[in-house]
């Protein structure tokens, strides 16, 4: 019961952080001055070129909701804290709060000098970050599974370990990408936030996807 | 027991971010700057054309709180999580989320330019997709119960079902009025809001009112 | 067991809404420009005049705090909920979204007109509407005993009740002083603050202080 | 029961506090303003020079980060709770929720004026308020173990409050030291969260890591 309560808090701390994260994305998206506008066409303009900024927000939006997604999943299997799984978490908490920084740097430069790559490396870099920090995570975590709940799924945790495998390596490729094209960065890093969010049986035959209790409940009939 | 945890960190989850995007409305009402008052008539004066700044906050919060009260009410109802309800749930949050940003441009805007009309339809738009969100989610949930509880009162169930047919139509009605009166697709919004929070029996008549348990208690002597 | 539930999401979100104002207040204190500070002695210098806005965000996150304390004490007696409940409760949480801005309107304009008295009736205002949303608030939830535990302590119920009969009233006559000073008015506030937060049994000889459980736990042996 | 949910509420509303407080830092770090870089070298070269910004960032996140730990780590062993428990709470949450903004000055008045002191001293005096906050609420809270939960490991309460017994001194030399090197005493500061994150047995031989509830498990085997 105790062990409960211990993994209760470090989550209902990170759902904080990842709450506040994603709810301050909004204040990237910075009003225009009183005076911009004179009428309603002018609105209409200033928001046709303001389309970066608002894909750069759902972009962010969806990257961490997804990594909520994901630290959700992993802590399914987490029944154990200690000191170091604490500060890897922290750690990973970290670029999570850093995201609204390159996002609001991204969507301002691409705005003004949309060729210019500094901001989409930065924005790219902490994406590395972030995926090197689940990784840290769930590695310590599931090694000789020593913190996980000794019910867990035996292959739904090799399915994670193999496809965590994959995270740094594809965000290093969109890096690598980032100093020649800020768009294509920008678009891969949306289309893989989405990809991590669905359950892709089929490319990780062995990766079930969050069973449902309802399922478990018929299998248990 | 497992389930309840599940649904436990997806509500978790969204009263932070339900909590944090009403609370940010607040930082919307900018401070006058700091010379602009010589005098406490100066200052009287200035809220007194500061109305419709101070009447968009009030509808926002009213909004997003009403909003969590219906979040609130499906998840009494929800009990198994997968995937797709996940982020489903999130899409509903995104809107959540972007709902100040309307807000602080409406009252900007209808402080300086009362006739305009983008930033009432930007801001009735946002409502349209979070009335649409507010669907999925309960159609996905609800579609043949597979999410539901096994003990969720039917008939509540079905009234959830059939009050949320009319919502997107609704906002779809006042989307069209912005285009035509700022100030009246306002007050309508502020009305529905009003009325998704009041429990309207007469007008659905299968539709009971959130069973206080003492209801259940007394019924069960 | 539903009943927990119930009440636990209403408190959840709440304490977000608490924790997200009472940390905003934060923000009010603007950081000075900077080249304002040529040397340590002029930084000295610009925090000796800046003091009124280091109290009144002190007095604004004693406020917010208390008012917590507050919260909890009442929802530790009520267990059921209803949507008005609910939205009275809303009514409230708005109150206290609403602090940081006459809070931060207050430290401004008495860092440059100290005479000056519509911030400090504005700020009074405002908690004259927290106090009457408090009594809204248990007055619906004990009228009756309707939405209480069934167990909950009749003495402290009553003492509760009989406390916050002055609360409305001792925020008017601090209203009435802000006409005339205010640092009375603040200074006023602050106390009130502290006396809501202490437990005074020889003031109102009924009114128990919050009994530990440790207490019970002796009292049942 | 009953005593679980007390603690439970304090818990959650510190957690939020810490959440978003540690989430806020990233405002800290100002966007630069559009027109600032004209290609890519430009925007390099700005980050160069942003360095401090950065580290004080990181200092700030690690700060709160680890006081989160601490405060976990005393509300494991605090079962009960009191007004002059949950008053001394906020009255560390005071110190919490203050922390992003002398490190935002810290991080401004480093970056133009590296000699000066005047920020480093205040960002060192909020240290101290904090460490003394911390020793206020444990000696408090284990005075006689009053509030402690019966089953508390003696030790560990023991070497918590050993080991806290440094804590105000050691900040106290840190606060010393800003009036003569900026750099020193960040760097120490940085220095000492780690220090506190990380279980020094060697150091504090009777101070035993967190038990992780498997080794409880294991031992009651």
């Amino acid at each position: 019961m105790d062990d409960e309560k211990e993994t209760g808090r470090v989550e209902a701390f990170s759902d904080g952080v990842f709450a506040v994260a994603i709810t301050l994305l909004i204040l990237n998206i910075q009003l225009p001055s009183a005076q911009t506008f004179k009428n309603d066409q002018a609105m209409w303009s200033f928001f046709g070129d303001q389309w970066p900024m608002l894909i750069a927000f759902v972009t962010s939006f969806a990257t961490i909701g997804v990594m909520w997604l994901n630290h959700h999943k992993l802590f399914k299997h987490i029944r154990y804290v200690d000191n170091t799984l604490i500060l890897l978490n922290l750690l990973l908490l970290l670029t999570i709060v850093f995201i609204p920084y390159p996002t609001a740097l991204l969507a301002q430069q691409y705005i003004h000098y949309p060729s210019q790559h500094a901001a989409a490396i930065i924005y790219s870099g902490t994406n590395i970050l972030m995926a090197v920090g689940f990784n840290m995570l769930w590695r310590y975590a599931s090694h000789k599974n020593h913190l996980l709940s000794k019910n867990a799924d035996k292959e739904e945790v090799e399915a994670i370990t193999r496809q965590y495998r994959f995270g740094p390596l594809l965000y290093i490729i969109i890096f690598a990408l980032a100093w020649f094209s800020t768009l294509a960065s920008i678009a891969l890093i949306l289309f893989l936030a989405i990809f991590f969010a669905l359950p892709f049986r089929s490319l990780f035959p062995a990766n079930k996807q969050i069973k449902t209790n309802k399922d478990l409940e018929q299998a248990s009939q």
